[in-house]
């Protein structure tokens, strides 16, 4: 998924498999294995010393142990001191997601957690879900108010310049001056990312953007939201001419919701709700085929053949879509807004 | 380059790697592993779990080993045996490429050849290069009539629908009846498929392609021809409302010229050709810039440095080319001809 995106984007990639499995783990059969650390040190060596490890971007994703995040971490470090010892700091820049979990519910060995943590100081964007950003944050978020909490905790303990937490549901109350933006954002049918790139004393620039939640679980949108941010915000950085910064940060004058953080967002949100939604409509038709259909077998069976197909249903169609990456659709209620808590001025 | 060429052609990809490099071997230094018979098993297994195996198209292309053609072969078999069994004997097709070596040279273990003649009577589609096709035909090639003999033997000793042959370079004098055609297929600066689908009595159906060479070595571009051939071959095999007949054989009364394998062909070498043309041209400012610039070391390391710098150069710009491929230039001059050999009449 990452790869293809990237690809899609006009990248050049070097993808080193962090898991190398038949198919996603969804289905709930698959076979294959985890990669070792030895075996991703020793490819990024095979690139080194090749020359091939002048990249612009580090994206790292899910990372089957606290070895591996390491690991990871071993190969962001050297990439950003080269570009540092280059006096060239913008010249890499380290997207990293780290895969954890997800609501409420750690799916990854326990002590992946501290070994994100020491990454932070590293990265220069983030892009937790919101049980992540928690467990990353030390700060339980349950309203705009806590979330900024969580995301000023980032920038400040480790100079995070860019969080962006993704697949955020607030709670119906609970946000301390509840607009009507707000209950949209918490409404059911409603996902929000909230983002922030922090200012040169380490303040939060927070926007929000708000988009409609479809009533399925897709596998591999983490990974295709990550690898368009990579592109995106590249291109967003360009624009503003930031890549000769280090972490390409934006001058404090910059409102949160003109930050190229918030304008790669909304193009890659309104990419992925185009591809979603027509995958969606293609998971109803498989839905609708499979209840008209005569199945034999047991009761355990024939649930088991129903899951398989309908996960097979729910695979994100991102191959038949690409032209919804290349060109997003314009969307204006994918428009990032800048979030005023209460007591700041508009 | 497989698994993109594929993608960007709309095609979802099951990718199961025989190899996993850190690059490829033209640069001389890597890293990484082949992968074995059972982990390419394991995850075919997988994949079957799943109810994943409902493949319209297979591509195999290099095996480091025999074992692991065998094992590749099985999985060819079982999908071609699956297809035949529900009764839809066009459902599945495989394009086989044989990648044992080139310019008379083998480069793979020797037990893999008659490992290759075993698999070719369930191939639907093969992709030798000129010295492969002599290795699989025990038939020396030299010009178009032992090109149309090597050619008639895979047809008939193991009924292979269809043969295209690449990277051919055929000696000035030679061809039977040397006409101006043949004359610039010839030349140095050009480079010829021929291509063949057999007629129901098992007589080949020759046609040719003639290509400008470019004067450099690219890596993958074997990959990339087999991948675009995937896509491009359905795409005509279905316009000729051929998909429901095993092999997607064409009637007999269609000329060679006109078969949905050439036509295929045209728009993959047109591709293939603009997205070259591009990388030679990055490739010869790269070799400039080179050489203009000071390289201290000895002059063994100054040349190592400069074949990884040049290698690197010659990476074929297939992601930065892809609406090339979405959109094969129309070249007038990659249009396929019927082959005529002496006593044929035109």
């Amino acid at each position: 998924m990452a790869t293809f995106c990237m690809q899609t984007l006009g990248c050049e990639v070097s993808a080193i498999n962090t898991v190398n499995y038949s198919n996603h783990v969804a289905y709930k059969r698959f076979s294959g294995r985890k990669s070792t650390p030895e075996e991703v040190a020793s490819l990024y060596a095979g690139l080194k010393n090749a020359r091939l490890n002048d990249f612009d971007v580090m994206l790292s994703g899910y990372c089957p142990s606290a070895a591996l995040v390491e690991e990871v971490g071993k190969i962001g470090r050297e990439l950003r001191s080269n570009a540092t010892s280059k006096g060239k700091p913008g010249s890499f820049f380290w997207v990293l997601d780290p895969v954890m979990g997800d609501n409420g519910r750690i799916y990854v060995a326990e002590d992946t957690v501290p070994m994100y943590k020491n990454l932070l100081e590293d990265a220069d964007l983030i892009l937790p879900n919101q049980f992540e950003a928690e467990l990353l944050s030390d700060v339980k978020i349950s309203d705009l108010h806590s979330m900024h909490a969580a995301i000023e905790s980032l920038h400040t303990k480790h100079q995070l310049p860019h969080v962006l937490v993704t697949s955020i549901r607030l709670p119906p109350s609970g946000s301390a001056t509840p607009s009507s933006e707000e209950q949209d954002l918490s409404a059911t049918a409603k996902l929000s990312v909230v983002g922030s790139t922090r200012t040169s004393d380490n303040k939060p620039r927070l926007f929000r953007i708000t988009v409609p939640s479809l009533p399925i679980f897709f596998s591999g949108t983490g990974d295709m939201f990550a690898a368009l941010m990579v592109s995106r915000l590249r291109q967003a950085a360009a624009e503003a001419h930031l890549l000769e910064k280090r972490s390409w940060l934006s001058p404090d004058e910059v409102a949160p919701k003109d930050l190229p953080l918030a304008k790669a967002a909304e193009k890659v949100l309104a990419s992925m709700h185009a591809v979603l939604k027509d995958t969606a409509e293609r998971y109803e038709k498989e839905a609708q085929a499979w209840e008209s259909e005569k199945h034999d077998g047991s009761e355990e069976e024939v649930e088991t053949l129903r899951h398989l197909r309908l996960t097979k249903a729910a695979e994100v169609r991102v191959v038949r879509g690409a032209k919804w990456l290349r060109e997003p659709p314009v969307m204006q209620e994918f428009e990032a807004r800048t979030v005023f808590l209460n007591g700041e001025g508009r």
